[in-house]
């Protein structure tokens, strides 16, 4: 076998250079390269944030939404959507890195961003994955040595890999007769390494490729990436949003379907064509042979685990709130409806708790906090704020019921983060008259969790809302007005928004996200507290999850729900759900310490912990009841109206 | 639980007395009461060697083509078809041994019989099935405990069984949270303690049943066993004849079809079918619960066992004569087309070889040879004779292709042991009148290989056929005549048989039988002298098989087939295919055992072994070139024609 053709790749500014094979991932070159490129998505094409241009040579991308024709035409895709066919040269974009943030008392750019993993990242932990593919000579039998092919074969992979047994199903059984023959006797194995299961034979002169996939069911969105499990290289992601979502938007309403009749059978269905339509846009995009596929490693919280598994999600939410299982028994992927990849077996991370899930280990994981001596907090914002906090040494995790504001939820113009949701806002300090960027660049449809986040910090530092969230009224705040007996601001007016109307934020949408940020405030204090520690104990939160791609921190400060620490303890870190997939494909050593993670983690139910309730109903205010939790926060209001007065 | 109602039994003329609980066998209660009972077909309504009068009290019996209405109303039944309802009392009458047997240069009664396995015999071997069931009782969650149900259920049986792990399949995880609450945490649970895999969970309110199948699938016939496998208690048994049989008699044939397009495929499925029949029977017949049969084990030869896991059966019959498997994986019985029993797995006896299959490790099993120090001989009689001889320390094994004739292929008047084939002759000195003995007692049809191998006695030894196999045909014998340039012997004229034309022998069909015992001859002395032994050093020898159930063993030794040794160390053993599944059903060390006795044998191949040849070629005579080999058939002769000349 040639070595396959490699393309030359150089990227403005740095002047860093890599080659790769043909049709490799451009944004996943980046990463490889060590540079850094934005993406919140996790690179499925979903954020439009990891744009470059291509300034020689050409990629094979596709079009997108995020692009208009005449950027594509210059050049400009989307690195993750473009693939390497030639020799390129490419310009990467300055970086821009988390909106503002506040740092004794201004706004300064801070913290880090992940998004993905690269594989330099991943390299120095060595891929080891155990799923395997060598290359055996089987003697021949004859009349002299007259043992069955089986044996023979046995006796062959044994001896190649120092094995005691290994077990070799019926559906290889029945290939052997003829691979050996047609073979010469000799043949490619692939072998499961966990339980010695033999997975599939074929002839030697095939490519030894040998491929996972890595799939994080959401309960909004879920995420495939396709890996080479020898290299690690991601060959193709897709994604697509949770058809479960039409039988209810959270994980409640799902559990509540799921106890219908045929609720969970259906509910099971739905995911199922979901991920085997995932699994067959990999196929067709990358062309790789389904029978090389050989696992798929699933990730997500409890709940969407029992329903891919089509396990009754009763008891969840149920007093005293248990799953049927954190992790679920190895099986064949097709056996639980999974099509194309037929030699595929299913593996399932491990779950803390039934709100805590097996997404939430993937995040200990991709972080790393597990193996590190420093002491670290781990948050998945989504519809249910998880944290975990601790090191090497102990974890301790809990989820506060964060209520579906963050999701656009149970606020009038809520949105989930699509097209058009405003995620960023600005307040002129004078005139109080509000600038948004939405998500895609597109006309404003309403707000998306952080476009809230970020509208009511900066409501409050600018004045407009009081510590307990009610407007200001006598502040000649013109974008402000009374309508069925509720006070609203207008952020854009209808004549600017994509629906024709009016976008606004009211007392009770402020009211709902204020009870979302006290519970996940309070979880984070009462979790520290337990172990006799406080936020400034912390030396990295790592911030990830649905809501967490896009958050300003700053804000989030502002209004109390993270921590006012020094904003260079934030890292962003994306989808770790999928990211810790990823790396549980890779690595049978991983895979186990992220069970042991699991099993590391002490879980406090926080829905009848009395001081949790305690410390969320202090979080009912702006930034916090006591102003001491918040002290950078207070010298900004200071520092603001300072400059007002002057 | 109350124990469930007992009935009595007694037994006359012998007075034995046993009680049985409701719908025990019949004939399983006179084997557990450790007496005697003929029936070569192993229980299965076949043979009609049963009989037993029920004398006082009823049973519940099947009408049979063995009984007539009168007899039936008289109270005679086949003890295999019968099942005990009341208290009775009845009579065995006296058991026939095998017929006329030589010693000493007369004909004595001899040998010994034995039909199936009494479950006495079992008892002392201790039944320790590797499937059982036993009761835990499962934590309850709380809020200060709230580990997953799979969790807290591992545990429990964890600690009960001292496991370091279990495995819970998807299914039983699937019904786990309901089953749990359902039954107030306390389950019954159904192990396969190999893999220490979960099979299946219960109330413990139900009984705490617990069945298997044990199965032979021979060339000709299927026989099923449904066995308690608590008790070892055989509450059924079915039979049918092989239905791949339209696809071609022997096993060449049947390889031959297979190879042909989707020929495997349909010999799989109709073997599926008539296996899927007789578990349906079974269960209609003894009323058990489907879910309470929780394993299946198949014994058959090479050939069988590959197309019943519908596995390429080709290189059978290639040189070198290799099988793909001797044993195939376990798996679940759902998984290759077994319906019915969805909680049952799937296990297969250990082969040896291409010609020495399971079926003949059951073989060694059932006589329990590779545990005893004496020397034995095991024959197989059927289309194929296998032998293997040996004892605790060694056991060497081959196969001699006999070639059709047992079965009554290729002889023209020959049928398979069906209803009305001659079995049992015996000639007149004087007349050479031919008088005949049918199974089943009907009309004569044709000959059997029992028939036939009996009727080549007689002929030889009063003097109608010559050393060769050729007829005398100046002794005056007037059922001799020729046709079509054959000359043939009338055994049956046309008037008394069944197809109303004359049933006879020809020298064509006596050559043809004559290859058939000279290659068992030779395979016996092959084996032997291969270690430097002789046929008298043998202690026992074991006939077993398809034709060994009716053979006549003094004839078989006249001929020269079986060795010149001292009847009593002959052993009729029934089925051993059948019985040694059923064994290795109960016990887990005995499957372990023949297991490890198959690893045992050294497999001689004799189609390119020049010695077996040479014996071959010197077993074309009858009994044998060198009469010294057989001195009881000498002198038998000789004091046959002392009376003839006086």
């Amino acid at each position: 076998m040639s070595s396959p053709k490699k393309y030359h790749i150089k990227f403005l500014p740095s002047g860093k250079q890599i080659e790769v094979p043909k049709n490799h991932n451009l944004r996943q070159a980046i990463l490889d390269c060590g540079l850094e490129i934005e993406s919140s998505c996790g690179g499925v094409g979903t954020c439009g944030r990891c744009v470059v241009q291509v300034k020689k040579g050409k990629v094979d991308a596709k079009e997108t939404r995020f692009l208009s024709p005449k950027e594509f035409s210059k050049g400009f895709v989307l690195s993750c959507l473009a693939r390497v066919i030639e020799d390129i040269e490419v310009t990467i974009p300055e970086q821009k890195k988390v909106k503002a943030i506040i740092e004794k008392g201004k706004l300064v750019e801070g913290s880090h961003v992940y998004a993905g993993i690269s594989k330099q990242e991943f390299e120095h932990e060595s891929i080891e994955p155990w799923i395997k593919k060598f290359d055996v000579e089987v003697e021949q039998p004859s009349l002299s040595y007259g043992t069955s092919d089986l044996f023979r074969f046995k006796k062959a992979v044994k001896d190649k890999l120092q094995l005691q047994d290994v077990t070799v199903p019926i559906e290889v059984i029945k290939k052997l007769p003829t691979e050996l023959r047609q073979h010469h006797w000799k043949l490619t194995v692939t072998i499961e390494t966990e339980k010695n299961v033999i997975i599939d034979i074929c002839d030697q002169a095939r490519p030894n490729d040998l491929y996972g996939l890595a799939l994080d069911i959401g309960t909004t969105t879920l995420v495939m990436y396709l890996v080479d499990l020898d290299t690690g290289n991601i060959l193709g992601s897709e994604s697509e949003y949770n058809p479960q979502i039409r039988f209810g938007e959270d994980i409640i309403n799902r559990i509540v379907y799921a106890n219908s009749q045929a609720g969970l059978k259906k509910l099971k269905e739905v995911v199922t064509d979901s991920v085997n339509n995932l699994i067959w846009r990999l196929i067709l995009a990358t062309q790789v042979e389904p029978e090389d596929i050989v696992a798929l490693m699933v990730s997500g919280n409890s709940t969407m685990m029992h329903l891919f598994y089509e396990v009754c999600p009763k008891y969840i939410r149920e007093e005293p709130y248990v799953t049927v299982a954190n992790r679920f028994s190895d099986c064949r992927a097709t056996d639980i409806g999974i099509k194309h990849i037929k030699n595929a077996y299913t593996y399932s991370t491990q779950g803390v708790a039934s709100y805590l899930g097996g997404d939430i280990t993937s995040g200990i994981l991709a972080t790393g906090m597990n193996q590190q001596e420093e002491l670290a907090l781990f948050i998945d914002l989504g519809t249910n704020g998880e944290l975990v906090v601790g090191n090497c040494e102990w974890m301790m995790g809990c989820s506060c019921s964060a209520g579906p504001a963050f999701e656009g939820g149970g606020v009038k113009c809520g949105i989930r983060a699509v097209d058009g949701a405003i995620e960023k806002t600005y307040i002129d300090q004078e005139t109080y008259q509000c600038q948004a960027g939405t998500i895609g660049g597109a006309k404003p449809r309403g707000l998306c969790g952080s476009g809230l986040i970020d509208i009511i910090g900066e409501m409050y530092l600018k004045g407009i809302i009081d510590r307990k969230g009610k407007f200001h009224k006598d502040i000649g705040n013109k974008y402000l007005h009374k309508e069925d007996g509720d006070y609203r601001y207008t952020i854009i007016g209808a004549e600017h928004s994509a629906t024709g109307k009016e976008i606004y934020i009211s007392e009770v949408d402020i009211d709902n996200l204020m009870r979302a940020k006290a519970a996940v405030y309070a979880g984070i204090k009462t979790l520290l507290e337990e172990v006799d520690l406080s936020v400034y104990d912390l030396e990295k939160v790592y911030i990830a999850g649905g809501l967490g791609k896009n958050v300003n921190i700053g804000n989030a400060v502002v209004i109390g729900m993270l921590p006012d620490i020094n904003i260079n303890r934030y890292y962003f870190m994306g989808n770790t759900s999928i990211t810790g997939a990823y790396i549980n494909l890779l690595s049978a050593s991983k895979y186990a310490q992220s069970v042991a993670a699991a099993d590391a983690v002490t879980y406090i139910e926080l829905s009848v912990n009395m001081k949790f309730m305690d410390r969320y109903v202090a979080g009912l205010f702006l930034p916090y009841t006591d102003l001491k939790d918040f002290p950078t926060v207070e010298e900004l209001l200071l520092s603001i109206n300072d400059k007002k007065q002057t």
